[in-house]
């Protein structure tokens, strides 16, 4: 029996979607970069709009034949070519990066209340079934249990904006989806969001403050309990 | 002064995001087109997947030179271009479709809680500030309003999973973010949404009657009272 070492390297994927390396986004993941590398961690990045990520979930996604080519259905169609090692390569790409993953880190901007369409579409395409989750395989046996995923994104709106008073409501409405629908779902532990409120809205020292906090946060994040994700 | 025409012609535009022509989706999309049409509705249809409509929010959706090339930022841009009438040409033509639009309906399967991502990009990039939205000129000052909005989609889980007590809670909780956060915001008017649960696990009379609950619905759509989104 080999002895493991006394403080084993994690793996961290950083799902990047900004256009812009010089925005709050960029910044952000920078610093994610910088720290968890300091850290002894091995960080991989899918900069998604770089990669020219392509979002839509069709035909193409598959390799050689298809199982009914008469009455083509995407989700029976990947799981199959998931088995079968049949999926096109930037999808198998982005699954083994999710494989090695101990902690997924989504760093985006909000987009309509959710994740910018090339965003989406990483999900989509990449949480195939068989892969991410299978029946059984969901909730607390979903497929990917044992790793952990966070949500770090800008918002336009101001956190009062997001409050239970505010005309945009409760933000924890419009993480429920996504972080019980689609984390939780696929057997991910949710560590609590990282929510940068209206950074093109605030000034300098504020911006410097949020990736203060992002970078701290960050160097105890292997002692965080994963939260609950009820809506209020 | 003009006499109005008694019964003048509505115009429908149906988003539709399905690979599959033969799909329950596809179904519905043609059984809405049927009805609208024998109605006197002129309906204009964007299928997403045949116009392998672009996704991705980039720097391609402004021609010409851009504002502050030295830090893109796609939201400040698209509205610019938007005024100097620079925005890309399929852009404009969605714009031009959903001017003209009195109801918009959108006929997608559920992905992961949510838009499929060729129609989350279809929002993301169409619905520009200045065009969609404005500082101010959002939910009852929104730039659509006079429009309605209408979400038809298709489910993999069963009613009971979407239900209160059901593994995946109340279908109002994700209906949130996208009747009041994309399309309240924009001024649209919010329909009920039309849900045609798990198709794909249910009998072919189950799914015929699915088919003529909605025809039947549409038979009296104009005369339907906008809905409250508020969740739970």
């Amino acid at each position: 029996m080999s002895e493991k070492p006394p403080n084993p390297g994690k793996n961290v994927l950083i799902v990047y979607a900004h256009q812009e390396p010089k925005s709050m986004n960029g910044s952000l993941k920078n610093a994610a970069v910088d720290v968890l590398s300091k850290m002894g961690c091995r960080v991989t990045i899918s900069d998604l709009y770089a990669m020219n990520f392509n979002a839509a979930a069709t035909r193409n996604d598959i390799k050689g034949d298809l199982c009914n080519p008469q009455h083509f259905c995407y989700g029976v169609e990947t799981m199959e070519a998931f088995k079968k090692g049949c999926l096109c390569e930037d999808i198998l790409k982005e699954q083994n990066k999710i494989h090695d993953a101990d902690l997924v880190i989504f760093q985006f901007p909000l987009y309509w209340f959710s994740f910018p369409a090339i965003m989406k579409g990483w999900i989509d395409r990449c949480f195939v079934q068989g892969f991410a989750f299978d029946t059984p395989g969901c909730y607390e046996t979903g497929l990917l249990k044992g790793k952990r995923a966070l949500l770090s994104f800008t918002t336009g709106g101001t956190e009062h904006m997001f409050s239970k008073e505010g005309i945009r409501g409760d933000i924890r409405y419009l993480l429920w989806p996504i972080q019980h629908g689609i984390m939780q779902f696929c057997g991910f532990e949710v560590l609590a969001p990282q929510i940068s409120y209206a950074p093109e809205h605030v000034s300098e020292e504020r911006r410097k403050e949020m990736l203060n906090n992002w970078t701290q946060r960050l160097e105890n994040i292997w002692h965080e309990n994963p939260i609950d994700c009820t809506p209020p």
